[in-house]
């Protein structure tokens, strides 16, 4: 029986390789994968954002070795930071 | 229509706060409570360590203000490195 914190982080790794196995290196993200990622992905936090760039400056802060492209942990990276402000955002929330 | 990268980061908050709720500050997990969360939700990470110690381990190593609690930023860190450790599993078994 796979616990519900076990499917996310099984679901973490789906959604990643689903993307990054398009096109090139399999196990990394291009900036295509990537920006289709988070269009397909992540379409409701790309919509509150007024800067037709967002997706170009994401990539960028992400890809820490300037390698062009964003390997699983620069993108856990991106997911941990996005979760902590939504729980943040949440926890506001309900102390108001 | 939520996305299963969404759902996944959901669950990430959701996991948090079913425990972190049992007992004192509702938005920290206490030692008790991670422990309990530890075993209700990787109780198959444990079981591959045969340290008796390993749950005290962790809660002290994720506890980086050593304000002998666990915050939701605290927690995100451990469940990224075990993401990683197992996306790193995962793709070497693929490519051998």
């Amino acid at each position: 029986m796979v616990s519900q914190l076990e499917s996310a982080m099984d679901s973490l790794i789906k959604v990643f390789h689903t993307y990054s196995s398009k096109e090139g290196d399999k196990y990394k993200l291009s900036k295509a994968e990537m920006k289709s990622l988070l269009q397909g992905e992540l379409s409701d936090f790309l919509a509150a954002s007024k800067d037709p760039l967002v997706v170009e400056k994401i990539i960028n802060d992400l890809d820490q070795n300037r390698d062009g492209e964003v390997d699983f942990h620069e993108f856990v990276i991106l997911v941990a930071a996005l979760t902590v402000a939504c729980n943040d955002f949440f926890v506001e929330c309900m102390k108001n």
